[in-house]
């Protein structure tokens, strides 16, 4: 049994993103951006309404607030700063939610504030205070051994640990970084033997050939690649024949 | 008995704007500016405890998209974006609310986007679909015989009348245009005098000497102008010393 | 002899839109956008330089600003600040162009604010202003008729009327509104004869059968739909094969 | 011979900041917001023309894309793209400054990256590049042993120094962070005494006693704190008393 998440609701204004509904047919839990780094209100609506059609399980894409770079520059910000920015983005999308019949059902950081709170621990506890505060039954997803999950575990909140079939894996269990070469696994099949492995034995070959276990509930599928979608079908289609149920945590 | 409302949390980062603490005292409904055209998520986080603090009622002044204008200039949105970007401006704001322990409790639309669904249809339907979608038992305030008001009252919404002490009123019992000289009312006692009555007797003298009937549930009074606390506590006070009771509609 | 313009550089951070090299290829002259519609400083500094290094002529794309709407909706800017918001755009991206070895070398109105100042007096002589400040030497674009360009004539600049080979247009040599049925031209042969009956006898057959006469300098080909740049080639072709120079004015 | 600069035209839309006025009359050299984190159209042509009226030389106050944080917080942003950032920011000023009659002189980073690249040498190699692309003319301020200023003067820019006689300095010449107390000297006889000593002997006393050499070529008084125009004219008056010439170095 696991779960399969993917980043969504990331196109602004004019300028879509990616195939949501496609991957809506995918992955049984959706990280809906939320307006600050991707998103406009018009996409939280239509996303929110049709992943609550099909039953996928709604979570917050939460980010720094910064549309022209996606999000994906760290920003320094104040962490009393960055908890209600947190809030904002939660409470924005489960108002989307909730007009679908649904609610925001787990938070998940995305990009710089993703990586940040891997080692960044008052960003972390600016995170980890926002859920508290907005609704402490919310799980959290995030990177296992992360100040992200250890905090939010500490503080009560169900921490979600998930991995990346299409990520090197370090012998202690981290992402190798996208700076260096094998940082990401493009061959599709191996992708698809990888997270069955994952899934299965809950292990993954490490860039040393060294085993490692990582035990995720969810692996992430990313939504903006080229192939995306045919990725994340391959991916499904591997797990069920695998055997294993596709079920969201949230 | 009546309500006295009043425009809060409109500052922007750096930027402040009016004495929120003061004004939090005086009057017993704050419309709370969402982040489209004011406001960013710290100043929501911080009104709407102090807000809560004092019992004060919440309300969500939404507003265009419109950072750089404030929100005083009339943007043709589509209607079927504008719902959207009314309700997550809604569902933002609330989710601070509710942390403060209230609720949103109203809605109030600001500036450019205030005086177009006086007569704008299509937005004015836009807002009415925005309200009932994210919660039909959300009292709404406005000018009476709007657009808005109007079609909120027709479609189930609580549509409530506002009056302005300080502003010119038409002997039809609408405001005169702020271009038309005369359109503000500056002298403080006069102010008072014009607010006692329109609570009293729920009439306002207008322009051409006519008197008018008004009815107001609420008395809106300004947050940012020079003096605006100082004008706010002496309408109070004058309404005290009527016997005129201030309690909230939401 | 006669001018191909389309609008590029309209991608924002990580969003992309349409394929700027593959246009730049084709057209004579490069409407760019300058970051308050469409546009950030990566993308007009990249466009700039590809323009250049083909010898395709820049023109500022000047817009409202409004990211979220893509510059299409109209907004009641006061025309004091419409004036500074067109010099600023300008400013910058002429100074992309000048690093690139070049400047701009012409303005072309976008989106809402090209519709607007058709018949929008006020908004009209404030982009008139700006371009009278910045460079009463630019050359302006737009539609015959318009009090855009009428008024840039009356105030001394040099007015370029341009035509839309893809557009119908009404007796009165105005485009028919998008609105009705038949607005865009989308068979691809029909919009390369007309094109080239455009530059060769500079006239049109409107909705009704007759034909009107254009007399275009510069003719739009669209960067943003689907085809657009086979449509250029196309179009293109169309002219060189009627012995048509493609000059551009700027 | 000294100049006195301060940050100007920091206001945005409806919020305003500082004196503007006032300060242009003390100050030799305006460092102008260029709309990134602080500034718009309309405040960057007012105070262009006002700095031009008084003879108040104009410099480039450029900064991170972060208005929601004043341009406070640093950004990792890819350097290849802060180039193009700064270019923009210059380039928009300077089309207002030409307007009124003068030309950008200088650039001054602001707030986080004027911090960063101090010590950040991808980013400060990214704004020295800007102002090479720009217009290797104009000469740099900053803070003297920074990456800054000692790339810009290796780059072949004129690097100036400048100093603050309202901070309190280390032995070794640098700033004493502001999280440590004691960081800024609030006493007005005290900051009008360290200036005239910075300006006639280029030194200062440092928190250990130690005197300093500084030797700044300018001097940076605060233009948005409580108080900042009159220090500023303080701080003036000290220096014309002591029998220094106030004069820009732009």
């Amino acid at each position: 049994m696991i779960d399969l998440n993917s980043d969504l609701g990331e196109g602004f204004g004019i300028w879509p993103m990616g195939d949501d509904d496609a991957l809506l047919d995918v992955v049984s839990s959706a990280n809906v951006a939320c307006g600050f780094h991707a998103g406009d209100p018009s996409v939280l609506r239509r996303v929110t309404e049709r992943a609550a059609e099909r039953g996928v399980v709604i979570g917050a894409q939460v980010g720094y607030r910064d549309l022209p770079g996606f999000g994906r520059r760290f920003i320094d910000v104040d962490p009393a700063e960055l908890v209600n920015d947190v809030i904002y983005q939660i409470a924005a999308l489960d108002g989307f939610a909730r007009i679908a019949g649904t609610k925001v059902r787990y938070v998940k950081p995305h990009g710089a504030l993703y990586n940040a709170i891997v080692t960044h621990a008052e960003q972390a506890a600016a995170v980890v205070d926002a859920v508290l505060r907005y609704d402490p039954e919310l799980p959290v997803l995030g990177l296992p051994g992360s100040q992200w999950l250890r905090q939010a575990a500490a503080a009560g909140l169900t921490a979600v640990a998930e991995a990346f079939a299409d990520r090197a894996y370090t012998p202690e269990g981290t992402l190798v970084s996208r700076r260096l070469p094998g940082a990401v696994v493009h061959d599709l099949d191996t992708v698809v033997e990888r997270t069955v492995r994952m899934a299965v034995e809950g292990t993954v070959v490490a860039v040393d050939g060294s085993v490692v276990a990582v035990r995720p509930r969810s692996l992430c599928v990313h939504g903006d690649t080229p192939g995306a979608v045919e990725i994340a079908r391959r991916v499904k289609a591997g797990l069920v024949d695998a055997g294993v149920e596709l079920r969201p945590f949230g």
